[in-house]
């Protein structure tokens, strides 16, 4: 069976199906990290993200930026569970070539993670006819400031932080990972629900709707778009965004939207599963929303 | 620069530098496993090992052997510092061609997982036009139990678990980790230094010798080689044994020798550094050995 068929979400789901877990997993595979008991009043966040050549960036990026992008996944990862990054370990595989380049790569990161405090413990070298970058990272989260896909209720207002639709102009490589914003929530508000812009808004939310158990309404006219978006459809299915998303309280949702409205903007609202998810137009017209977005397979 | 030229371990001591580490990280980058402070009792271990296809392996070998290797060299990675392995996450990068592969592979991996109650929390799926996995795991181990490269003392006596010499022969994809030996070790004697032989006997000693900044001397008459070993130079050079090699003090070593003499085999001394790292043959003649082994580039 070709695995396009099957579908990568598919494929992830039988993967699910195979591991053991013990008690101390909190969250298994399926959410932006998995969530592991530590301490009385932590848990561990641990998440993997690769990078390969010719899919995530092109040989003619800037090396500098492939290194970076290789973490700042990872750190958008920690950022949707509202966690704090701490460890990272890198695996890197590249062709045998010259390690001028090597070495920018690693300048990138390198750099990236001493702004974000986060220890590079270790790393594996590998050869690799392309290159291939693999970040794995640890970070630890207040017991009560967890946020997971799972959360959202009925009633609840979805936002997003920063712009949509410019991420194929080179914001995937650029963007900064909202970590900030991400511990301003959690240490501020009841956030219900929260994931991370990677698929694209409508796949990413459909993965909070559907994990969540619940349905959705967006409006066209609350999507922020970027001046440099180049139709709705690049701010609705545009991948690799890396903005955050989640839903919280109407009430909870008043003081935010009052406190920061230029970072958190109100696209919509969670309701009742059978409803299921659409789009309101400019004109009030409401249409169902066929989830896509950025798919590897 | 041609990597070849400044080697892969030079490349690993620029990156090392690179590294910014706070209190909390005790051994950083360059042992088995990054080890991090963790509660009062337990560090935590972290490693990361990336296989990729015509390089660890080849296309034509089974899949659930490709999938059980990828895990395998982590857990080496774990018993290498005397640790328990708990958790993993896996990137896997594949072609878009076939999924039955990539099931096959994951069969073997969670088999491996299961049979040493790993928890494999998550994972990244990508593509990739040639099979690569990046496995990263985290383990515990008592303070008091954790061996490094960097504890061999002149007068230690240099042990070796297994036989060598047939990796090339099939063993680095059905090698079974020696996390029961390593445990028997830690809880019953006190192991100065271990690593796991992945780049060679004498490569990987050599990598004891200089962390320990210490010399040795082994014998050509003790080293176990394997009945299918087609030479010396193998069990010498040849990587991916995944064998513990370990130190511990000639009182210590007594006691071991007599207890389990048919899997600890002693194979020489650590002498002090002036002395070099050198072979003795069967005529009792000495010569200086040149560490070598797998090199990735």
């Amino acid at each position: 069976m070709r695995l396009n068929k099957i579908g990568e979400f598919a494929l992830i789901e039988k993967f699910k199906k195979m591991a053991d877990l013990d008690r101390s997993v909190i969250v298994g595979p399926g959410d932006d990290c998995a969530v592991i008991e530590f301490n009385k009043n932590d848990y561990q966040l641990y998440t993997c993200d690769m990078i390969v050549e010719g899919v995530d960036f092109v040989s003619k990026d800037k090396p500098e930026l492939i290194g970076r992008k290789a973490l700042a996944v990872s750190l958008s990862d920690i950022a949707a569970c509202g966690g704090i990054p701490r460890y990272a370990v890198v695996s890197m595989g590249f062709p045998k070539k010259s390690i001028g380049k090597a070495q920018k790569i690693a300048k990138g990161l390198f750099d990236l993670a001493k702004s974000y405090k986060v220890n590079v413990v270790g790393g594996d070298l590998s050869r690799s006819n392309r290159l291939t970058i693999d970040v794995s990272m640890l970070g630890v989260v207040e017991k009560n400031k967890l946020v997971l896909r799972s959360g959202a209720k009925s009633g609840d207002i979805i936002f997003v932080t920063g712009e949509l639709g410019r991420s194929i102009l080179g914001k995937h490589l650029t963007f900064t990972p909202r970590l900030k914003e991400s511990r301003f929530l959690v240490n501020n508000f009841k956030i219900n629900s929260m994931i991370d812009i990677s698929d694209g808004l409508t796949q990413d939310l459909n993965h909070i709707l559907k994990a969540s158990n619940v349905g959705a309404a967006i409006y066209e006219a609350l999507i922020p778009r970027s001046r440099l978006a180049r139709s709705l459809a690049d701010a609705l299915y545009g991948g690799e965004e890396f903005e955050l998303l989640f839903t919280l309280s109407r009430k909870e949702a008043k003081h935010l939207a009052f406190k920061k409205k230029h970072i958190f903007k109100p696209i919509g609202e969670i309701i009742s599963k059978d409803y299921g998810f659409r789009l309101i137009d400019k004109n009030n017209k409401e249409s169902v929303i066929k989830p896509k977005g950025w798919r590897h397979f």
